[in-house]
Parts: C-alpha cells; sequence; structure tokens
C-alpha cells in the first residue's frame, strides 16, 4: 500500500470548488486532504496537526470526522468520475459533491503523531447519490468507522456565492 | 433566548481534559466551544472562521461536525453533572465523556459570518452512555441535526497519557 497519494481528484477540482477547509488546495489553512484510488478502494492520508488533540496523545474527534468527510465527497467524485470515462489528471472537471450526511463510530482511541490512512468503499445509490464506507487505520489499528452520503451538488450553493 | 453562554460545563473540565481541540480552554488554536444550559436544553454557541469554508460563504461540514461532537460530550457531562446534584462553578468536578459515535445530517448549506447555535436534547441510555440530539441554527434557520453517543471516558484513556 503507498504511503502516499500520487493522484488526487482534488488536484482536479475546479478553482471555485478549491477553497475547503478540508480539501481545498486553496484554503491556506486548511487540512489539504486528497483522495485517490488504491486498487478497486478510495484512499486519503493524513497526519494531523499537534494541535488537533483530544486528550494529549489523541486524535481529536472532530479532525477525524473532517477526514471521513473530505474522504467521503472525494470518493464519490473520483468514483463517479471513473464511471463517466474519466481518471484523475485527464484534464476532465470532476463533478462536484456535497455531504447529505456524516457518521463516524469511534472505535478505539486514535494516537498522534503517526499519518492516518482512510480507505474508502464506494456505492452508487442513485447516479446523484452516493455512499462511502470509510475505515480509518493508524499502522495497523483500525481506528474509526464511517459512512457518508454524498450527494451530486445542487445548483442552489452556487447561486448564493 | 441568550446569546453568550455564561456558565459553561468546559470551564470546569479539570487541567488534563482541558486540551482538546474543540472544546479546551487550554488548547490555543482550538474552537473554544463552550456548553450551558438554557432551559432544559444545552446550548453551545459558536462563530466559525472565515477559513472555516466549505464553498465561499457557506460553514465546513467538519466545523460543523466538531460543534455537534463537543456539544454533545459537554451536553453528557453537564446532564449528569446535574444528576449527581451539581451546578457548574460549584467548585466540583464534572464527569468526562468521551464519543462513542457521532451522526450528522446536514439539512441546509450553513451560511458563514453569523453566530450558530447548537441546541440539545440530553437522555440518559444508561449511567456511563448518554445521547445527545442536537439542531444547529443559523438565525432561525434549522441547519443541520445531530447525534452523539457519549459515554463515560474509559480509564484506557488516561493511562495512555
Amino acid at each position: 500500500m503507498e504511503d502516499k497519494v500520487i493522484k488526487a481528484i482534488q488536484d482536479d477540482y475546479p478553482e471555485d470548488f478549491a477553497h475547503c477547509y478540508g480539501c481545498g488546495r486553496q484554503n491556506e489553512s486548511g487540512h489539504h486532504l486528497r483522495t485517490g484510488w488504491d486498487g478497486e478502494h478510495t484512499v486519503t492520508i493524513f497526519e494531523p496537526n499537534p494541535e488537533h488533540t483530544a486528550l494529549p496523545g489523541f486524535v481529536y474527534g472532530g479532525v477525524m470526522a473532517s477526514l471521513i468527510d473530505c474522504h467521503g465527497t472525494g470518493s464519490a467524485s473520483i468514483a463517479l468520475h471513473r464511471k463517466n470515462g474519466h481518471d484523475v489528471g485527464d484534464g476532465a472537471e470532476p463533478p462536484r459533491f456535497v455531504t447529505a450526511s456524516l457518521h463516524v463510530d469511534f472505535l478505539k482511541p486514535t494516537p498522534q503523531g503517526i499519518p492516518l490512512k482512510a480507505l474508502g468503499t464506494v456505492e452508487e445509490i442513485h447516479p446523484k447519490k452516493w455512499k462511502v464506507n470509510t475505515e480509518v487505520y493508524a499502522g495497523e489499528t483500525l481506528c474509526a468507522r464511517g459512512e457518508v452520503i454524498a450527494a451530486v451538488m445542487p445548483d442552489t450553493f452556487l447561486q448564493k456565492k
């Protein structure tokens, strides 16, 4: 398994969709989460900052939720992009997704100071609604399970800009 | 309804439990979420920073999840504290909770630039496990619904410190 995501769907997001605090390459303060393929799974690798603490030594749950959230929308985007006949970096604009719902089960305290790996399994519910089941590992330890229902972004989001 | 939480349970958390990125008063970089009573409901008020963006103009879902997460554990703590005969600020150490699971339904895009209000309804499942249902409002608009299952912190968390 790779320890770095080389080709990430977020690198291809259009400019006006690249400001997300979780995964926007244009958000200077954000987490810069990047999601790619790992065989038939999707993968996002992220090492939280020292300040992202719950108790000293353990990762904050809200940052785990953020990882699962953007990994979910990124996984839906990269999967629909593939279904549409595209690959990351081929110049086509990937579909935009928003999170309809997010669920996280915290299984074990997540240690700080090592990269976390989110592994996703993507399932199409219907063409505009995808489910992403995610497992987050710290080393070999499964620390959290997540489920994101991601929906193709409605036009109402852009109208308000 | 108040627009500020005067007496917050997080102000009473013991020193070694005050470093949470979401709600720790000792975490300089964190959100400093503070949870108090509003009648029979619990309330947390928080205005995300400008960088906490999903799309420009809208709040990032991971920050919404963070608000619901710490509001959930804070609500469980303040409710069990009351059940134990204590009030915020009476000098007694409140019970410590961790998040077992977190669920968020994103109902409407959440506008940036105004304070968000999380209102919680707390239910005891058993003495060490509490459920907190939360509604997050931006002004009069219900933007998200959340559910947290909070558990009294197991000793294993402190052993690893």
